[in-house]
């Protein structure tokens, strides 16, 4: 059994949802499972004293216009929202505890995720926003609220996070093949490459 | 005629280095000329606040390892250089004033530069290396020593990296096509897209 592709994200990052829809069926081509791992970009951010691309001068007006375009170029459907960014606590934790009980659900709850802040311009930054795409999967929204709440819910996105770190993840979309890094969405054509030939 | 790809660079960039042995064929291969602009990417660091990759917390060791792998992948020779990154202004100088005398030659004489560091090691920030590199494409050693200090050679690579960085640039390689920026040598494949399609 080959080991599966790591991929760290951030629910609010662009590049991420672009990799999101591409990095499952890659790795399929190639016999490999996706492991998905929500993570907080913010605190990661405290780590490497790094910033959000669009808060950056000159590079945040090349981002606004490249996330469109790589999109376009991907033949993606997508939108710029507003706010951005914004915060994912809720969708990753949301993500974490459904991924425990159905993993196969809890991956189209992360698509739903994505396309509901990227294609329609719905604010995932807002829990209730998050209960109420969590629902249209089938999910009670009781049972949501109190995951969301739940101090060991909370603790598993705070490790997750805290690992991808310790692995060397600084950005997203983040992979790891056999302990080789690639960071981008950017970097799909080397991985595809890593893949295929076992390393090059 | 088709306006050229600009094509904006620092001597010291890994990347910088792959996308100049691949540039200006893919310009080619659709009726184009590239215009080479070699700048300063520590001035440009001033306006921008950011810093070289291998200088930042997580993202230095992964740079360290995308460089020979992102030349292997694109077939490239490379040995990463010490030191590095190294002051680029004599290698700048030296290009915009023969590029002023015979701009064919000015080319071969960025190439040499660009493998004399990045595959033979040589350390292109030692101006004496710089005039040692230039000797071999014929050009005479007290001519250049004089372009070297001539205030109006200074003056143009001051000019330029200023007009790069009202154009938008923020890092090296960065090519404008009609308009349109791409960061990246990993941005040439939407870069020969937009070039094929003439837009997208």
């Amino acid at each position: 059994m080959k080991t599966p592709v790591e991929f760290f994200f951030d629910f609010s990052s662009p590049y991420g949802y672009l990799a999101s829809e591409l990095i499952d069926d890659l790795a399929a081509a190639h016999g490999r499972q996706v492991a998905w791992h929500p993570i907080l970009l913010g605190a990661v951010f405290k780590t490497t004293g790094s910033q959000p691309l669009v808060h950056q001068p000159l590079k945040g007006g090349y981002a606004a216009r490249d996330f469109p375009r790589s999109a376009r170029f991907h033949g993606l459907p997508f939108t710029m929202p507003t706010p951005f960014p914004v915060a994912t606590q809720a969708a990753a934790r949301l993500y974490y505890w459904f991924h425990d009980q159905d993993s196969a659900a809890a991956r189209v709850l992360a698509h739903a995720l994505y396309r509901a802040y990227f294609v329609e311009g719905r604010n995932i930054g807002d829990a209730a926003m998050v209960l109420t795409i969590g629902e249209a999967q089938g999910l009670e929204r009781a049972r949501m609220e109190a995951a969301l709440a739940d101090p060991t819910v909370k603790e598993r996105l705070h490790a997750e996070t805290g690992e991808a770190v310790a692995q060397g993840v600084f950005g997203s979309p983040y992979f790891i093949v056999d302990g080789e890094p690639f960071f981008g969405v950017d970097r799909l054509p080397q991985l595809e490459k890593w893949l295929r030939t076992g390393g090059f």
